[in-house]
C-alpha cells in the first residue's frame, strides 16, 4: 500500500526502510477432540503439516485428527505474499489463538530425537479476511461502488468531468474506440485538472481498439475533476468511476443547533473516511502513506467515529516495522514519540491488554534507539538523518534542543512506563519513570521563561532562545504538565496572543484547539472552527485540507512545496472536529482502559443544543444536551457526569454531589436512561 | 534454495529464521560524460528514475544523460524477488561501483527543498548474472546436461534404473502414455531405491495422457538409483536425467604415485562439486541447506580446488542474514564461531579487504549476541534454544561449559580483533583482544589436566570433568595454542590414543588429520586416508559420506537419525582430502592476504612423487616433488620454500638458507621455474 503513490505517472515510494514479512512461519495449536474429525487445510505459500510432531507425507489438503489431545503444526513458506493458513474442521479452525514463530528451532540429535524447543518465542497469529480459500489475504481489495459524474464539459478532444466532490477510486472509460493515446489529468481542484504541466497525478494510456471496449484504470486515485484528452479521431462514450472505500460503519455521531458546525462535522467525517483505508493514511492524492503523526490524529478521531480497533492496530504495527531500529519512524523524531503515545491511547479506548503485551518488546527497542541518541544533557537533539518536523511552518527553527521534542519525549517515557507496568516489568517501569521525571525537570528548568511566562522554542548550544512558539506550550496543557497559574499564563501569552507565529495547518490546530478546550474555552474554539474549517468550506472545499492559511488568495490555496498544486485537499489531519466535538463538547472520555470507567462533561460552548453518540468497546454513550436538560444513556462502564449549572441539577433516581464552583457530579450506571434538568451557565 | 529439501514428498524447510531481501532499494552513481549518451534501464521490480535528483515522468525505459557530471538514481520495489537493475549506455553501466541503500531519507521541507541526506548508509551493490534483461536474477538456474542411465532392470510395472554413480538432477520421463500414477523412489543406494517405506525422497505423480508425452520433474534430487513404479497399463518409454551443476572450473589439482590416493582425491573432488551449488551446502539428498560448520570446510577445500570467491561470499552472507541476531547461526553455537573464522580465512586466501569492511558491522552485532550470552565466568554455555553440536557422536556430553566451544569462542574473538584492525577500529581491536586473552587464560586454567596431559571436555557447575575428547585438543594444535611439549603430549595421549572416543564423521576427521599434519605426521595421515576414505570406496561409495564407522556392517552404513536410509551418502564434509593434500602435502599456505606472501613446505608422507597446483587470486603455485627433486613455479606473490633434506638442496639461481635440523629455506619469486635437487628424509 505504501507503494501506490505516483507523481506525474512515476512510481513514488517511501524514503524510509520498508520491512518485509517473515517468509517462513510455523503455526500451531493443540486441540482436544471428543471424536475424530477431518480438517481441511489451505495456505498461502508452500506448506507442510505435522500432527503431534510427525511430518505428514506430501502436501495434505485434508487430514484426520483422532479423538484425544493432538497438536497440529502448519509450516508455510511464501516470499511474495504473507504466509497465511486457513484451517477448517468441525471444531478445529484457524484463528488468533494459534501460535506462530519465524524460528521453531526444531533440531534433532543423532538418534533423530527432536530438541527441546522451549526457547522458541511464539506469538499469537494475526487474523483478517481469510475466511474462504478462494479469497486469500494477498488478493484483498477494498470495496468499490460505481459513481457517475455530476457534469461533463466537452470541448473538441477534451472533456472536463466533475464528480461533484472530492472522491477516490478507479476511473472507468466506457466505449473506447480508435487508436492512439488518452491522457487523464486528475485534479482535486478544477485548476489542477486543467493544468497539464502542474497536475500531480495523471495517466497516459495507449489504445488500439477497433471495437468498442471498456477499461478500468489499474490504480485508484484522488480527484474531484478529471480532464480527458483523446487523440484525434479517438472516442470514449462515457467516463465514470468506481468509488473505493473501506466499509467500516460509523458508531459515533454529532448533531447540534448550528448548521455550519453540522456541515463541518459531515465534511470532516467524509475526509476521515476517505483517508481510512487499509491503514490510516495522510492524504489520498499524495502521499497515500502511513505517517505516524498523521495517523496519531486519525486514531483519536476514530475513537469518536468508527472506533475500529483493527485499523488502529494494523497502522501501529506497520509504522513500527521490524527490529533493528535504523531510523526514527518515518525518519521523524516527533513521529517516533507519537507512536508511543498512540499505544497507551489505544489501550485506554479499547482495553486491549494483549496488544500492549505483544508490542512492549518493540516499544523497548524503539526507546533504546531514542535513549542512545540523547545528547550529553540527556535531551533529544537532531542528529544527521533525523527529521525534526513539528509542523509545516515557514522559517520554523529545528536547531538545537527543541522544547516540543523534549515534551513528547517525556510523555513517551511516561507512556512506556505505564506499559511496562501492564507487562509486569516493575524494573523497567521504575527506570522509565525516573528518566521521564528527569526530562520533565529539565523541560521547566531549561525552557520556562519567567518574563515571557511560557516555554521557549529551543536551546542552542546550551542557551535557551527567547523565541516562543505554540507547540510545546499547547501540548503541556493537555499533558497536564503546568500549574493552573502557568496554564492561564500560557493561554493569555501564547494561545490567544496573535503576535506568536500562527498555525496554518489543521494538524497543529488540532492540538491548539484541544488545549483551549482542555482549559474550558469551548465557546472560543467553536468560533475558531466556524472561521477556520468554515473558511475552507466557503472556498468550496468538499473535504478538509493539508494546510489552510486564510490570508492567501485564490489558487494560492492549492500551492505547497513549491508546486502549484502541491497541496493535498483531502488530508486526514483536516478532520479534527470529529474528535474535538466528541471529546470536548459531548465531553466523553475513558478514565480507565476500555471505558470501564469514564467521564462525561458536556459543554455546549454557546450551542442551543447538541446530541450524539460516542462508541465504547461493546456499546456506546449517547447523550442529548440543551441549556435546560441532559439526557444520557451508556450501555457499559461506570460513568461520572460533571455538569456546570446555575441550579442544582435534578432528575429521577440520581444522586447529585456538589463539587463547588457551580459544578455538580453524578454517577452513571449502564443501561439507564437518565434525564437531568439543570440550568446551563 | 533453503526450501528445496523434501522428505517423502513433504516440503521440509529450515528451522531457523529466514531473512528476506529489502523490498525497496535505491541505487545510484555519479558519472562524468564527455558527450551525452542514451542509457537503457531495466529493473526487476517497479522503479523510478531520478537524474540529478529530478524525478523523471513515468517509468523510463531509456533516458538521455547530457555531457558533464550527473547523478542517476534508480529506486526499485520488489516483494517477491530481489530488487535489481540493469543499466546500459555507452559508458554508463550498472556494476558493483553503484551504491545502494534501503532508506534514502530524502525528505523535503515546506518549500520542496530536499533534505541533507548525509546520514544515509550506502553500501556497494552486489552484482551477478544480470547481463541481459531477458534473463533476470530471479530466473537464475544452474546449468544442466542430459545423462542416460547405465542400466535399467524392469520387472513388471517396476524399473530399477542405475545412473552408475551418485548424481544430482531432474528425472526425465520420455514417452509417457496412459492414465494413472507413477511413483518415483530415489536412492543413494540400491536398497534405498527399493524401499518404498523408508526411502527419504520420492515423487508421486498422476498422469492422464492419451498421447505420448515427455515430462521433466520440477525439483532436482540426489540419487544413484531410481525405482519407477507405474500403474498397470501405463507405459514410460525411457527415463533419463538432467544433471544439474555449477559450471565452476577447477584451478587446483593433485596427482601422486599412489593410485588409491588419486582415486580418493577424484571422488572427494566430485563430492565437493555436487555440494557446491548456489551456496556451499551440506549434502545433496538432505538437508540441501547452508550450514555454517559444513560450509566452513567447503570454503577451505574450495581454496585448494575451484578458489571461487563468489560462492564463499554468498554463503557467508546467507548464513549471517540480517540483524537483529535472534539465534546462533543455524541455531548452533559452534556454527556461529565457524562463521567468524571463515571471514578471516577468506581474507587470507583472497585479499578481499572490501568484503571484510562490508561485513565488520555484522561481525560486531553477532559478537554482541555472543557476549551477552556468556555465563558468570565469562564463558559460553548452552542457554535454552542453543544447540551445542560439536559432532555426531554417540553419548557426547553437551552439558556445562564445553572446552571446544571456548576454544572456538577464543579464536572468534581473535578473528574479530584482526578484522577490527582492518577496519581501523583500534578501540574495538583492543577490546576484543583483551577478551580473547581472558578466554584463552581460562581455557588452560580450567580445562588443562596435568595428569591426562590434555584439555578435558567440559566443566559442569564449575568443576572440570575428567573426560578427555579429541575436539578441543585437536583444534588447539592448528590454532597454535599449545607449547611444543603440550603438542607432543596431546599427540600421544589423545590423537593417537585409541581409548579416547573415536571420531566417526569425516567432518571431525578433517580437523583430527589436520592436527596430525600440522604436527608433521603426514605419513600417518596418508595411511588414515587410505583406510578411512579408501574404506568407503571399498564399500562401493561413488561420493563420500556424512558418517563412516568402519565397525558397521552392510546396510547399517546407510542408517542414521533412527532411519534406515537417514544418512547422506554425498556430504561436502566428506571431501577433506582435497584440502589436506593441497595444504599439507603440496604444502602451500598464504601467510599474508591474497598470497602476497606464502609458504610451501612439501611433504611426501611416504609417496614416491606428487604434483599439483594450488590456485592464488590471479594465478597459481605449481609444483612437482619426488624424493630427489622439487620443481616449482608461482605466478604471483613472494614465497618461502621450506625443504627437509638430508643434503643441502641445490639449483640454479637459488639462495639456500640453513635453518638447522635438516630444514632449508629459499625465497620464491614469481614466474620463475625453479628446479631444486635434494634428498628427501
Amino acid at each position: 500500500m505504501q507503494n501506490r503513490r505516483t507523481d506525474r505517472g512515476s512510481f513514488f515510494p517511501v524514503f524510509w526502510k520498508m520491512d518485509n514479512h517473515y517468509v517462513l512461519m510455523d503455526f500451531h495449536k493443540t486441540f482436544t477432540l471428543q471424536q475424530a474429525e477431518d480438517v481441511h487445510i489451505y495456505a498461502e505459500g508452500r506448506y507442510n503439516v505435522k500432527i503431534d510432531g510427525q511430518l505428514q507425507e506430501g502436501t495434505p489438503l485434508i487430514i484426520t485428527i483422532p479423538a484425544g489431545t493432538h497438536k497440529i503444526n502448519v509450516k508455510v513458506f511464501s516470499q511474495g505474499t504473507v504466509p497465511a493458513i486457513f484451517v477448517q474442521g468441525k471444531t478445529i479452525v484457524s484463528d488468533t489463538s494459534w501460535l506462530l514463530t519465524y524460528e521453531d528451532k526444531e533440531w534433532i540429535d543423532e538418534t533423530g530425537k527432536t530438541s527441546d524447543i522451549s526457547a522458541t518465542k511464539w506469538v499469537n497469529a494475526g487474523s483478517s479476511n481469510f475466511n474462504d480459500p478462494s479469497s486469500p489475504p494477498s488478493q484483498f481489495k477494498l470495496a468499490v461502488q460505481p459513481q457517475a459524474p455530476v457534469s461533463v464539459i466537452k470541448k473538441g478532444d477534451t472533456s472536463l468531468i466533475d464528480f461533484g466532490k472530492e472522491t477516490f477510486g478507479y476511473i472507468q472509460l466506457h466505449g473506447i474506440k480508435g487508436k492512439g493515446s488518452i491522457n487523464i489529468i486528475y485534479g482535486e481542484s478544477k485548476e489542477e485538472a486543467m493544468s497539464d504541466s502542474e497536475a500531480i497525478t495523471l495517466d497516459r494510456l495507449h489504445f488500439d481498439k477497433d471495437v468498442n471496449t471498456d477499461s478500468t484504470l489499474p490504480l485508484s486515485k484522488a480527484f474531484r475533476y478529471v480532464k480527458l484528452e483523446t487523440a484525434p479521431g479517438f472516442t470514449v462514450d462515457s467516463v465514470c468511476m468506481l468509488y473505493e472505500y473501506v466499509d467500516i460503519p460509523d458508531k459515533g455521531s454529532f448533531r447540534c443547533s448550528d448548521t455550519l458546525i453540522n456541515k463541518i462535522y459531515d465534511v470532516a467525517k467524509y475526509t476521515l473516511h476517505l483517508n481510512t483505508r487499509e491503514f490510516f493514511i495522510d492524504g489520498i492524492k499524495r502521499d497515500r502513506w502511513v505517517w505516524s503523526g498523521d495517523a496519531y490524529q486519525s486514531y483519536l478521531m476514530n475513537y469518536y467515529l468508527m472506533n475500529d480497533d483493527e485499523t488502529v492496530k494494523r497502522t501501529i504495527y506497520a509504522l513500527r516495522g521490524k527490529d533493528p531500529v535504523t531510523s526514527h519512524i518515518n525518519t521523524i523524531m516527533d513521529y517516533t514519540f507519537y507512536w508511543f503515545l498512540s499505544i497507551y491511547d489505544y489501550y485506554l479506548y479499547s482495553g486491549d491488554t494483549a496488544f500492549i503485551k505483544q508490542n512492549y518488546p518493540r516499544m523497548q527497542t524503539l526507546m533504546d534507539f531514542c535513549l542512545q541518541r540523547r545528547n550529553k544533557d540527556g535531551l533529544m537533539e537532531g542528529l544527521p538523518g533525523d527529521w525534526i518536523f513539528i509542523d509545516w511552518a515557514a522559517g520554523l527553527s529545528k536547531q538545537g534542543e527543541v522544547s516540543f521534542e523534549q515534551m513528547l519525549f517525556c510523555r513517551s517515557l511516561e507512556t512506556i512506563a505505564l506499559c511496562a507496568n501492564i507487562n509486569n516489568d516493575a524494573k523497567g517501569a521504575a527506570a522509565y519513570t525516573k528518566l521521564a521525571k528527569n526530562v520533565k525537570k529539565k523541560l521547566f528548568a531549561y525552557y520556562w521563561n519567567e518574563q515571557k511566562k511560557a516555554l521557549v522554542h529551543s536551546r542552542i548550544n546550551g542557551v535557551p532562545t527567547s523565541n516562543v512558539t505554540r507547540y510545546a506550550n499547547m501540548f503541556g496543557i493537555f499533558f497536564h504538565y503546568f500549574t493552573p497559574k502557568q496554564e492561564q499564563e500560557i493561554k493569555d501569552n501564547v494561545l490567544l496572543n496573535d503576535s506568536v507565529q500562527k498555525i496554518t495547518t489543521p494538524y497543529m490546530r488540532f492540538y491548539e484547539l484541544e488545549a483551549l478546550c482542555a482549559l474550558g474555552d469551548q465557546q472560543h474554539v467553536l468560533q475558531e472552527m466556524r472561521d477556520y474549517w468554515g473558511g475552507m468550506l466557503q472556498l468550496g472545499a468538499t473535504s478538509f485540507w493539508e494546510e489552510y492559511d486564510p490570508s492567501k488568495q485564490d489558487t494560492e490555496h492549492y500551492a505547497m512545496y513549491g508546486r502549484a498544486f502541491g497541496k493535498s485537499l483531502c488530508h486526514a489531519w483536516g478532520a479534527s472536529p470529529v474528535y474535538l466535538l466528541g471529546k470536548y463538547y459531548l465531553g466523553v472520555s475513558p478514565t480507565s482502559p476500555g471505558y470501564a470507567t469514564y467521564t462525561v462533561q458536556p459543554s455546549l460552548g454557546g450551542l442551543q443544543w447538541m446530541e450524539g453518540k460516542v462508541p465504547t468497546p461493546h456499546g456506546s454513550i449517547e447523550l442529548h444536551c440543551d441549556t435546560k436538560q441532559i439526557k444520557i444513556k451508556a450501555t457499559e462502564g461506570e460513568g461520572i457526569l460533571h455538569i456546570k449549572s446555575r441550579t442544582v441539577p435534578k432528575g429521577n433516581n440520581i444522586m447529585i454531589k456538589t463539587l463547588g464552583d457551580n459544578v455538580y457530579e453524578m454517577r452513571l450506571e449502564p443501561n439507564i436512561n437518565y434525564t437531568i434538568t439543570y440550568k446551563a451557565m
